[in-house]
């Protein structure tokens, strides 16, 4: 399975061509939501005509829509611009290692209909992607007239991206994936549309970019805290993919040299220290030796394997040890943290993934170890909060990166 | 001293403002260098027919000129265009710690004159900014015609900057200037000129970026190893400051949980390990503890006190525990610089500033300290290497911040 390597295809393929000053109205108003021809005028530095012929002419296509504001300016309302809901129906499919969240949307984003299970990666990219194509097709199948405007399709898968060809690099978790043809795959069933693959924190913090606590913050970082622990970076109100696509991989970075060695190979990995993966190991170990009496109780009524969820009951049934391995790991995450907010100097960092519900100490520490390392120049104005979207993060945001790839600016 | 807070000032202030569309022809040209009438077209999504006037515009006002190219397509010779060298000058002003390098450039940042000399800047901000002033009125003076053609003055300077005011924010070494009025006082003596104020390894970052190693690469950082460590980052080809403008801060990024107490207060910081002041003092340690025969011998010989360069000098004559300091430091910035990579994912790092000059040791323990720690998808493409502009990035860097703001978009 690991021989696949299909040509490269462009990730627009199917996207249809706008005119470039036509292009800048819609990633403007993808960005900022509702807008008057006013505040395009203004934000694209064109003239007021300039903006009034580009709208009309989106307005033609079906791509846009006047609504009325809520604002009356010297006695007229103020008429503003939306995007037209019924122009396209998209897909967003937030892929994690054991389970699938499917939304089919409007161009406006909102969603018609949404699905979700547990899958297992594990399993293979055919039957899991084969599961993904029949909830896809029973969802448009609840929303008349939803598959002939279906245009894009955006997934978050849970491993580093190739994001030009669509493919999974070196998936630590998802054998059989590597360099695996996801776009055509998908597109056997749904031809003519565009498909969108990226790594599942982007579309996380892409979706809080677009519709959370991210939206109109310029630079911020997205930390999913799940079975792994990786980054999604947010830079200038636009995703942050690095040189190869491999930015944000914080889960790799050392957070003690004397720690254990880490599936990657290397020693004291932050994944391998305080990811869930590495509290429901603590776990076991704690409830074992006997040194956390409630996870020994748990284990003893026949729960097992141990969870990160595990800690959190138990701490907050009173278990000391519980809430030492929480504070542990939000001590090391807070560490990590510290250097990234040194170096990147962001004004928020939102914390999510399953791991994120395990408590708000977990939050207290990561924030304490935060504050504790960093400088007061880069803290002064920096939040550090639960992810709000919580679970819809990352459905949220594959819509978004489907809504975004509709189209291309061309010349 | 610590009490100046004057009302905030736009950097644009005295900018020409030229219609938006010039604009982005003069900023994407700075960016690229000599383009053709084609090249624009494609790079700003314009036709044809609006750059061939949008360039008839800027020739007559001036700002471009034609140059012959040298590939002839189709019989014809291309025309390519450029700054026009005689529209404007600028000053850069690279300020270090203990140094002032100043250079006088035209429009197309030839440099026409250059001057540096040792300052201390622990001197305070009215001698050290009264001697650039005269320095610059003496290069001004070896140009005729540059005085009346000056419009822009770029100052790095060796502290965090309030990038909109053109303040230095808590300078740790340098006393008497938080907060002190830098451009107001350049502009008493060059009244209508733009003074832009930016960090030292901001200004040496953009050096590079514009006419050295980082032209043409997207994401970059430059780290400078001198009496402190830190770095500029170039995200996208510009310069990134993060939300508060303290970005690539990691000289404050914990090294080593167990190391000594930094100037800042926390533990362990790479620069209080690892920068060349960290260095000097291992130096004096090494040779008054008598491990280090050779920086031993230099200390008896009267040379006090003992640098990095020392160090480096001692390493080459075959000291053991010399050689050990630099591999001791390199292999901490390695490891700060593992983490910068696994979040960051740069194509290219660049290592300056004066340690840099210790020898090829240093950069090899950098190296297989980034290696060790970083994950194969980050490193694969990507290189280290010495800053080879060395000295020269900081004022190259100046004149660029200068150009960069002779004009501003307007509508």
């Amino acid at each position: 399975m690991n021989t696949h390597s299909p040509p490269q295809q462009a990730i627009h393929h199917f996207s249809e061509a706008l005119p470039e000053q036509h292009y800048r109205v819609v990633r403007l108003m993808r960005a900022r939501g509702v807008m008057s021809r006013g505040d395009l005028a203004q934000q694209l530095g064109m003239s007021r005509a300039t903006v009034t012929g580009l709208v009309k002419d989106l307005i033609d296509r079906g791509i846009l829509q006047e609504i009325a504001g809520g604002r009356a300016t010297g006695g007229r309302r103020a008429r503003f611009l939306d995007f037209n809901p019924d122009f396209a129906t998209v897909l967003g499919v937030d892929m994690g290692a054991t389970s699938v969240d499917i939304a089919l949307a409007n161009f406006r984003g909102d969603v018609l209909a949404r699905h979700n299970e547990p899958i297992d990666v594990r399993d293979g990219p055919e039957p899991v992607l084969g599961r993904v194509v029949e909830i896809a097709q029973s969802l448009i199948a609840r929303v008349p007239g939803s598959g002939e405007a279906l245009r894009s399709i955006g997934i978050g898968v849970p491993g580093p991206v190739d994001f030009a060809n669509g493919t999974l690099n070196v998936p630590p978790i998802m054998p059989g994936w590597e360099r695996y043809p996801i776009r055509p795959k998908i597109q056997e069933t749904f031809p003519h549309t565009t498909v969108v693959v990226d790594n599942d924190v982007n579309i996380m913090a892409l979706g809080e970019l677009r519709a959370g606590a991210g939206k109109g913050v310029d630079h911020f970082v997205f930390v999913k805290v799940g079975t792994g622990i990786g980054a999604g970076i947010v830079v200038g109100g636009e995703i942050y993919r690095g040189s190869t696509g491999s930015a944000g991989d914080i889960g790799h970075i050392q957070a003690d040299r004397n720690g254990p060695v880490c599936h990657c190979g290397n020693i004291g990995c932050l994944e391998a220290m305080a990811s869930g993966s590495a509290l429901a190991r603590q776990a076991m170990d704690a409830a074992q030796s006997g040194r956390s009496p409630i996870l020994a109780q748990y284990l003893a009524s026949g729960v097992s394997p141990l969870t990160a969820e595990h800690v959190g009951a138990a701490a907050s049934a009173g278990d000391q040890t519980a809430m030492e391995l929480i504070m542990t790991s939000g001590t090391l995450i807070g560490g990590v943290l510290a250097g990234v907010v040194n170096f990147f100097n962001p004004s928020l960092i939102l914390i999510g993934g399953g791991v994120a519900q395990i408590g708000t100490q977990f939050l207290a520490t990561i924030r304490r170890g935060v504050l504790s390392r960093s400088l007061p120049l880069s803290t002064q104005h920096l939040r550090i909060d639960y992810s709000p979207m919580g679970e819809d993060a990352g459905v949220t945001g594959a819509v978004a990166l489907a809504l975004e790839h509709i189209f291309v600016g061309s010349l």
